[in-house]
């Protein structure tokens, strides 16, 4: 079985990829980050997936993002509770996050001798993170290659897979559905009530869940307001 | 003043190359990195360096190589006791190192809102490592103006600057001294004697320091073995 590295925040986009992943036949080497988030919930949830797709080994990489900040996400910065306006970077966009998680990534994946390495970027129903777009993946993937011992001694050349970057937030539940995601192990509201440790079903996170799976006309397991 | 963020590990390179950029005129934000290497004392050499050039911010962020591991010096393989032979890359090579360093300087870059990033990286006098070559810091820097909130938004370019890529060690050494680095306060040693905690002269990066200050014509102020 050909090793994959598969970056793992427990959210819909990172968990269906798992499931692509691992659907292609890959080993899956699954990579989380305690990084300062403003919750522990999608670490949780990124255990749950993992766990619930058998991947071979699951490791959470600790750092502090928050002695560099930046984001509503690694700072005291509020969540806005509305939609991203079009065209505008949201201040919940952590500064180079993506590249950070996937520099971790690349120096796995070269010491396990993996040469693939999956991300649930989405360029289509997403928050306008610069780091989320096709170019960028590519920029990378360029850089890894430049990077490694795998890739200048050896004949390994890395790829990075964003499998959904084309697809809609519905497109997506459809496909994770259909490949045994199950949706109510996953989390993406950026900042839960306090009281009640429920999606605050306002930020721009969980309206874009609301309506990627209300397009897909399936039924959101996680949330459940008879509760 | 222009900020810039200067990686500061404390060895001869980027010791040098933080006294370049503050030539230079920057505002300097070192940064240095607790990833789990073999020792602390370069970490303290960082700290003393960075507080001689008294740059605006030293930040240290920590986070563990160990779990990934994959070379002599972030696991339990030893350091080779010689000179890396020329054309191939030593078990001291970290996997994608530079990658992730240079990841988490530009997220602090794009925080502080700096456009420059200095690495002392080279690819003289150097043990072979692919992320120490001009094609690889070049890659980088392509990726870093595709990955960011403020390449994409707004007028910032990243510009990653490696002043010592094309100087053998000797030019180092005799560039840092003209500028005031007191090389005492460096260190390069991999596998420090245990017992009295000086280098062990006998790794790559001591031969290599020992041929620099040699060809430089320049004694070494750390190493006394009168002492």
């Amino acid at each position: 079985m050909k090793r994959a590295v598969v970056l793992l925040s427990g959210g819909i986009d990172s968990t269906t990829t798992l499931s692509v992943a691992k659907e292609e036949g890959h080993e899956v080497y699954a990579l989380s980050f305690d990084y300062g988030q403003r919750h522990g919930i999608e670490l949780e949830s990124a255990r749950m997936n993992a766990k619930r797709f058998n991947v071979k080994k699951h490791l959470v990489i600790n750092f502090n993002l928050r002695d560099i900040g930046g984001s509503a996400l690694t700072s005291d910065i509020k969540v806005p509770k509305a939609r991203a306006e079009a065209g505008n970077i949201p201040i919940t966009y952590v500064p180079a996050r993506n590249t950070i998680f996937l520099s971790f990534a690349l120096a796995w994946a070269e010491t396990i001798r993996a040469s693939d390495i999956f991300i649930g970027a989405n360029a289509v129903d997403y928050s306008g993170y610069p780091d989320c777009r096709p170019e960028f993946i590519k920029a990378f993937e360029n850089m890894a290659n430049l990077a490694t011992k795998a890739s200048v001694e050896g004949p390994v050349k890395f790829r990075v897979h964003a499998p959904l970057i084309k697809l809609t937030k519905a497109e997506i539940i459809k496909k994770g559905a259909e490949l045994g995601v199950d949706y109510s192990l996953t989390w993406s509201c950026y900042d839960p009530v306090v009281e009640t440790g429920k999606p605050c079903m306002q930020c721009d996170s969980c309206l874009l869940r609301a309506k990627g799976f209300k397009e897909a006309g399936i039924k959101d397991q996680l949330i459940n307001y008879s509760d």
